[in-house]
């Protein structure tokens, strides 16, 4: 077996959360190549370093550049800054790289169409890290609307909530609070947050239409963690918008880093004319299902434990009732790329699918703006 | 319609419970028979008027005698504590009035049996409230049940956990605290809250064959309400028990004052064959139903929310979705009950039924003291 | 002890709610002036009486001018659908009746503040049914964030779901369903559901400055329950808006009669600065309560059993964990209108805040039509 | 840094388990030594190799005498069913060797006890897979404990219930259902889930003084997977106990495989004078908390999500709100048990630990045979 070698650009919490599931993906799913960590590149040659030793990396680059002009590289997974996503992705692509980029596509969709292009040219498998969609009760509810089984969609509603940024102390810029920086994030909470609720949306529910959109900055200025100075604040702290999709239903969305009490509360909700599905990442590995055609007596929410082997992805973890967690649903992202990389159907979502999903992030900006309902383009 | 005429002995808490009940339910219950409140009885003259003012009772007595000898009353209800349930009813069924009792119904098997053979000799309708078989959720586990849905029933749970006692400082006797004195009560959590335990479990599940039991009380001197004394506490501040069914399930039940946190937490469980079944007093007008014979990708729990029309005595209330409380559950008593009387068919649960009940707490108690398994006689 | 006439107009689902809170008051609650059911008015002279007889009502009107000009009422109650509240009310005034009128207050805001003027300009006392303001759990929401317990809002989010027209089948027009008649309701769920989330809300968090807003009618036709016919359905099936409060804070408000699986799940969330507060209509007896202010390992959202003597009106219904519910609403607002009366501080909602809240809808449906943000007028 | 080299046996359900502890805990927690898988031991090569292969083991053994044997192994894991533990440990200790062993210690107590003296004995580091302690939620209640959060503790109750041996068709022996035949496995449920309950409690709660039990077998006759027999089924199906504390407060205890619904819900309670606790394995990243010291409005359970940084374990994985699940508990337990050799402070639970645990799980089956209460030595 070909070995698949990897290059990772980036050791902050996303670094750790893929190399986690490029290390463990073998051992809970049987690979037609085995994955080697060939080399973690990062500005700083120390940090890089250790950053190796702990996930085995066998070499360090401290230019993204040089990575990629690597040989015995294969794939290049981008788990850097929204702000440098399309300059190497780019340039994997021309050199014939793989690519695994984190989400948001890049900083808009202008620069996501032109990286969508390149690797399209270049005819490189690529997808963006929407983990999301891989959690198993997630991935069962896209099998239960598949399957038919909700009918005719009336409404969606999802919500990213969070509060670690309400304090006027915490800093934008630098290396914990580079979301809070305009000029490296791209956007706040728009391309953060309500970028996972779309993606899994389009992917749930098709195309939007079209949006209107508020939103709002609470804590105006801030000190910048690299300069030290205070400077205005450029990103979103809260977003909400309404939508309508193609298939006639009508959406709420909303994403702020201010409600108190929400740490990392991203729920979705969908009511279809049969029955119904939620979901909230707080308690990930369940599934709320109402199914209308139960016997009217005994009709309720269901609250499946997503743990059973006739689930998705649990047959190749534990027994059922013991649940796994947020990291796994990167493993499973791995296992399904190689999956499609072996059977030529790749996997999603693409970079045309990180585009889409930057095409709805754009329209609900302009719309902020606007102050008016703005169409989404297609991707 | 000859009108029902009501004779209540008790203004306590109870006394406000089945008065609001015998109140209420001809507004939302069709009866063959009005109900009228005729005489409110306690022995403190101005109090008992008050409450004969708040509750539209036409007359009041200060003796119970003179009540029960009162040839306009048809009906002796009996709200006063549990040390003249007996001499109260006896009475009242040697007078040929209709009875009903709030529970436990006596102090002990004993009495409860002597009691049980008045009305039957006597051949006066009877009834104890043990209200909670009327929580719509409640009635709607028995109806799942009797229909076979659960199929061959492997356990049963029940508890009953309060937590106003824990302070020393709450004393014993007198007109809030006689539940701790147990010259008045009996007995403590035992004939208060596990007897509610066991007339549903008894309703639900069958006979009980045999009992292991241990009690406590925390709190060995309380001071005496009426003597100001500090005395021995006679009574059981916690009491559990492991126990066999006739139909080969296995049951815990346990009920205690000390549970920090839960004001009035009767759960019960119970796991068939096929499907289980749990309910919460916190929230009576849920109940929770897991059918294994859903497909196995969306099994799950579901959380019922019993206020539907097709759902037991919910047609007569509101509209769905709202849900309605604890004082329900005696509306609907005194509906049953006037229905029995109406049919024929006696509603349960019967003063019969009630000694089923008082003879598992004296075994309970026996048990507790001999420390060895005994055996529960029938009633 | 002057008593209290009623005469009421209407013998739906809401006269039954009105009629138990004016029947049970006293008995719960103490009177300045007892409650006498005097007189209820509706057009089917059997079907009247019928109510009336169930409910204590002392005679019966056909005609509300008849009622309103009887010397013995003094409280007319408006319990009749929307498309009468103005004609009555206004006449109601003129005669110098107290007022009591179920929500929306009228059609439109111009109609409400032609009603709002007369029973200013009259001096006679008046409320509107928003009753859920007095669901215990609600009004201790209102008791925290008056304490400044939340610090500054950032966010408030509400929705009212329900399921009970998605079935093409459902008619419109008639005595269940003339909620679907724009003739009679004026509008759809905008009036009907989001009426009350919009009543809690200025009254938890202040003035609306501005909306914006989508509504949808998935049933385009519908029989009429009178003229047999289809006709074009003229009500919002759905209606969803942003928008943004005067003190800063952002919101999320949405209504629907096509959320599969919800009866009539009315939740709102509020976060604050220091902490954030939930609550839903399908389990109105608990507020969900996180407080920042906690220390940090135990934080969490906690989950309040509005049951104790120290929680808004549950010292005057039963002991600790003994739930109330929905009815139970209404007893709390006739017993603050009523002490209201005694104390010359009228009780809210009043006309006004009916109005107010008029004055949303109307921004909502003209958003919707507009396709653009609308400021929304004072009241 | 001297690695520490790793001789696992068994390559089942807890072979998966414990392998990607010892993979994954470098990852996430720093280490003095680190880990090197060097061998697997099983019976069949070709399943080893397997085995070896998807972890990462540089080698295999079939006869765990010769693994021992081997200088290279630092630590015995013994991952193997219960009636082989105390040949391996025995051995493995006399061989000088680290051990890790699975739960239960030991078939009986007296095994445990052969066990226990011959680690202390060979003064060889030692340890027992009781792997909930360190599920974070757990760890949690531990420090709120310790702390005397709860002040005097009045009862204690755990269960561990689950369904997947309803079926009559279930067969007992063999690799899947060993836990089924009582000459491998030693007891049912008693051994299996209630052995977990009851070392947590230890843990949590301090020893138990005495117990009255009672246990059934449900289906008396199995088909034994390897001799293809139906055979008297020799395990307890349920099991279930009363027990006093030494410390005075009240506990019950059930664990089965026959309550439909329940996949593996452990859970456990303790009331404590000033606050409660409570936990369940179906949702183990939260921890329910109860603290009557908070003021008397707001007084509610609080769900504590148990993933920020100042919660146990919780820095070392990824930001608030994003939960671990069950695996993460085995990793715990290596860091735990590598901190321990480091400081020379051993990690429990022990072997000694372990064979406290037995001691208990002991007298319960005795007390289900003799029917009576039975005192609990201590280890």
């Amino acid at each position: 077996m070909k070995p698949l070698n990897i290059g990772i650009v980036g050791y902050g919490f996303m670094g750790r959360a893929h190399s986690n599931a490029f290390r463990k993906v073998g051992n809970f799913f049987p690979l037609d190549r085995p994955i080697v960590l060939k080399a973690a590149c990062g500005r700083d040659a120390a940090k890089t370093q250790a950053f190796a030793d702990t996930w085995g990396y066998e070499s360090i680059e401290t230019d993204w550049k040089k990575l990629i002009a690597r040989a015995d590289i294969d794939l290049i997974d981008i788990a850097a800054p929204n702000n440098v996503h399309a300059e190497i992705a780019i340039a994997a692509a021309k050199a014939g790289k793989m690519i695994l980029c984190e989400k948001p596509l890049a900083m808009n969709a202008p620069e996501a169409l032109v990286m969508t292009k390149a690797v399209e040219k270049a005819k490189v498998p690529n997808m963006v890290w929407y983990n999301y969609r891989r959690i198993p009760a997630v991935t069962l509810a896209k099998q239960l609307i598949d399957e038919g089984k909700l009918g005719k969609i009336f409404h969606y509603r999802a919500k990213f909530l969070q509060d670690w940024t309400i304090s006027a102390d915490v800093p934008q810029g630098g290396p914990g609070t580079w979301r809070l920086d305009a000029s490296v994030a791209g956007s706040g909470v728009t391309g953060d947050l309500l970028a996972h609720c779309i993606d899994t949306a389009l992917w749930l529910n098709g195309s939007i239409d079209k949006v209107t959109a508020m939103t709002e900055t609470f804590v105006k200025e801030r000190q910048h963690a690299l300069t030290g100075k205070k400077q205005k604040v450029g990103i979103d702290d809260a977003s909400a918008f309404l939508a309508r999709f193609s298939n006639g239903s009508l959406a709420t969305f909303e994403a702020t880093r201010y409600a108190r009490g929400h740490k990392a509360l991203y729920t979705f909700e969908i009511n279809g004319e049969h029955a119904s599905i939620s979901w909230d990442l707080h308690d990930l590995h369940r599934l709320q299902w109402f199914d209308h055609r139960d016997p009217g007596i005994v009709r309720g929410w269901r609250s499946i434990h997503v743990s059973d082997g006739d689930q998705p992805y649990m047959k190749n973890w534990w027994v059922p009732g013991l649940q796994i967690g947020y990291e796994h649903s990167f493993v499973h992202q791995v296992a399904d790329f190689l999956a499609g990389l072996a059977s030529g159907q790749p996997a999603a979502p693409t970079f045309r699918d990180g585009l889409a999903t930057d095409l709805v992030t754009d329209a609900v900006l302009k719309s902020a703006k606007s102050q008016r309902w703005e169409k989404v383009k297609r991707a």
